[in-house]
């Protein structure tokens, strides 16, 4: 059951050819690659996956295939949509594909805790029982939600099994989150992993996040649930550098597809137009970035 | 006691010569407009009073001539500001000129209950006891507020007497707002007036609203207290075409007070920058839905 | 071509049936309905036409069955979404079924015209050729294109050959278009018809709107055209007070279809989830505005 | 001249006491720690000065004091107000008090280029002369510039002598504002100085942000002058965990404030209502981010 998850949701990329095609070979790979650098489980079709830009038949082939490769572990697929006809359309079809669960940010628009209630109320009245990540991202979803809030969604359907928090600032809503009593479910944490090893110290469960170097958040999260807190720091600050490069909304997501190419995972770091196209500037700085860290960790090594 | 509250206040306007510069003496001829026309009480630096293009020093003129003038009828002054302090020290401001209350709308940025009751709490810690028109004009606050929300706020400051209700549709939140129970509030309504007849069958206490003629609201209303709800709908239908005509936000506050400087209320019907200046299609507009309402009243008169 | 367009565009409703389900037999009454209320040409899918809440499929059942009932009358559907591929994708299933063309406004989250002009030139890489109606209704879609914009992309991409204007205020925005030289596209205009009259005075050439008396729409039209102005504002004025009801949002699309129901056109009046449900009062309030309406009619026709 | 600027402008807190009033006093020292810490200039009333929470004539008083302590090096003050007489008043009040000019972003509700260059013409009717600092703040102000509006108006308006560039991401907008030709103007950066040596590397001319440790800022910018890239690059990385903490929006402005305490830079943290209150594990984790920096800190100096 996801609200018992401890560990790290990698959030998956969507991989495109050169010609912006799906590149479902590339899945297999990636797939081997997160699962080899520690991913307990796979978050498909999340706003960093591109699933904005997929017609719902491609949305369908990549999460099938995640499934596929996960060898059992856990996949969530992203069905937020403005249409709630389509969000519990595709929540059907993935949960019959395989998946573990959704994840749902509330749809534009709302403005009201009452109207947030309505919404999942008519959300739930087709997706009875479908095990769901309640997303927290106010930048992307445009909808706020208090912590009394979550808090009641959590008390009122027992689909929430999993709350993906990713306000800004967070740490203090982490806290106030796992004050709040009731029925526990799992936190697991995005914002790009900015702040995982602060977040794991208020109660977080792990990352569910993405980032080219996977095994750094897996790394800082065993470090962290070992009681090893200096360790996961030293480690986290190690590649701060380059993960707050990329934490620059998409600019960043195709940072991250550039280096995962370069690590092998994926053929091409092809972002699906509209979409960021790296300068030279942007790869010589992935350079640089790269050169130093691979510098860092060298000295460490040693 | 503002939560008495029964019957027609204007929402007014500020003046500006043509130099754009605050035309006080023209408050006092429109003071005296407004009350000949049936005004029972006057809301003054609201939107459409162009309060945002005002100096505070040219807000407290403004306000104080309205209140010398107004023969002891109540002034509400608006104070809604992004900055706490200064809504804080214009409210105290006001109030010592005797101003009857002060209209309040959440600042922008609010987005959770949790938030909006943070909010009013951090208002009302500095404004304790002065008399509060609540108002629920998401347009232009960008802040939306449920009936739910309404209520309890109502319920947990005695300062709000009055709602101001032009929320968009308005009808049904007005039923749901009398049948909350708790406290009896006063209501009057906004939204140019457009809907002004249903929201007196929903139970409305009276506008708060401005318009070229203000003789028609105070009409309506007396109407239909009168229980002549037939009369009260034909009244209102004759000056529909030019009402509508005025509802289109700042320039129809241009078109309105180009109706008043017409009228003789107002001696300019200058605009303060950054506002609409009329185009001479828009005048000829305004000369046909005058000429075509002037026939009406007369069909009507004989 | 739709760029000749002369005439009456009625925003077509989705007919459901009383478990909420597309009702395609009432699609076939309500065209019959429309083409004898005088419609010209046909926009399914559009917002009113609650677009939103229906599956992908749902929508091509919606479109064919429309193009396929509308007696060779031109129809346009709307085909906008966040999604890019999506927006394609539905875009060449439509066009392969018939449609004279597809309405576009721009996707949320746009904020400057080099943004505006990158997304329509990733629009037209994709869907190149396609007759295009631009829809300019930011209070909708969120996003404001200024005049000189709007003449920007006509003059750039040929498959723009309509655009349907409804900003607030467009009276002035309309004269500005007209004036604007370049290559002459058709103009209608949308909100709810609340401001036909005056906007066909500027130079629509008709409007796209919905409303539970077409015959009013078409009527006003093809008076104005005939040069009578004042016959045209007199029966304009007439629905008025109903027209201002069926404004008020999706609240306004239940009471048009309510009032469509009763008049044989659909089976039933429901809405959609979410949406809203006409309560009592409501009913009472459409009672009364349609014996209102019935009355003036036969005073008229008497 | 602002547009000849060279270094780091620190963008200053405003000190309150413990009874959120306004310290003055203690302006005075966070002055002399700055100008210790290398500042060559300052920032104050910006957002995180807390602006937005001061009376009119606090903000006066602040800025005087500013002025006053500053040793002639330029203080430049944040007037951006949603009143155009507001901000021009206070324009000439500051400038009149010896500021170095004022910083402008646009206000809320700008959507389109148009309306954009048709806002500073207006600004620009009334602050005719006075040296600007156009921020380019979409987070906080809500208003998207793009590169060509940004070009336009330094091109068209002589006043714009310097641009805060934090859009987000702001590498390549930074790189396509130098290579757009035109009069040369300043460009200094914020974003909480998160990207700082790369936005040196793209041309920038300094940092125009706030940190605890000022400097980190002034140190980092005098190595990259200097050529000493890596070296840039090494002190940056010491600090960056504590520098993303402090980026957390207002809570980060809060942390900061107890860190400046702390370091003897002002007597109390208190933020002015409505902001964050630091908890107890808030304090924690500072404590532990400081134990680490001072640890590095001292391992560098060994």
């Amino acid at each position: 059951m996801l609200d018992k998850t401890q560990g790290f949701f990698v959030v998956a990329q969507t991989p495109f050819d050169e010609t912006a095609a799906v590149d479902l070979e590339s899945i297999d790979t990636l797939v081997d690659f997160y699962i080899k650098h520690g991913a307990d489980g796979f978050t498909v079709l999340g706003v960093s996956g591109e699933a904005g830009k997929l017609t719902q038949d491609e949305g369908l082939h990549v999460a099938a295939r995640y499934i596929q490769r996960a060898q059992g572990r856990p996949v969530v697929v992203g069905v937020s949509n403005p249409s709630l006809a389509q969000l519990t359309d595709l929540s059907a079809r993935v949960m019959d594909l395989g998946a573990a669960g959704v994840m749902i940010a509330p749809a534009g628009g709302i403005q009201t805790d009452e109207e947030l209630h309505g919404y999942f109320a008519d959300v739930f009245r087709r997706n009875t029982g479908i095990p769901t990540v309640l997303q927290d991202f106010p930048f992307a979803s445009k909808v706020a939600m208090s912590v009394p809030s979550i808090l009641k969604l959590v008390e009122t359907r027992a689909e929430i099994q999993l709350i993906k928090e990713e306000d800004l600032p967070c740490l203090n809503k982490i806290s106030r989150l796992r004050e709040g009593g009731g029925r526990r479910v799992a936190i697991l944490t995005g914002n790009n992993a900015m702040y995982l090893p602060l977040e794991l110290g208020r109660g977080a469960d792990g990352p569910m996040a993405g980032f080219s170097y996977p095994e750094m958040l897996s790394e800082v999260y065993r470090l962290h649930r070992a009681g090893k807190v200096d360790e996961a720091d030293d480690v986290f600050d190690l590649y701060l550098p380059l993960l707050r490069y990329e934490a620059m909304g998409f600019w960043g997501v195709s940072a991250r597809k550039e280096m995962m190419r370069r690590r092998g995972a994926i053929r091409s770091a092809t972002m699906r137009m509209p979409g960021p196209k790296l300068s030279t500037a942007d790869l010589q700085e992935l350079d640089r970035l790269s050169a130093r860290l691979q510098k860092k960790l060298a000295e460490r090594g040693g």
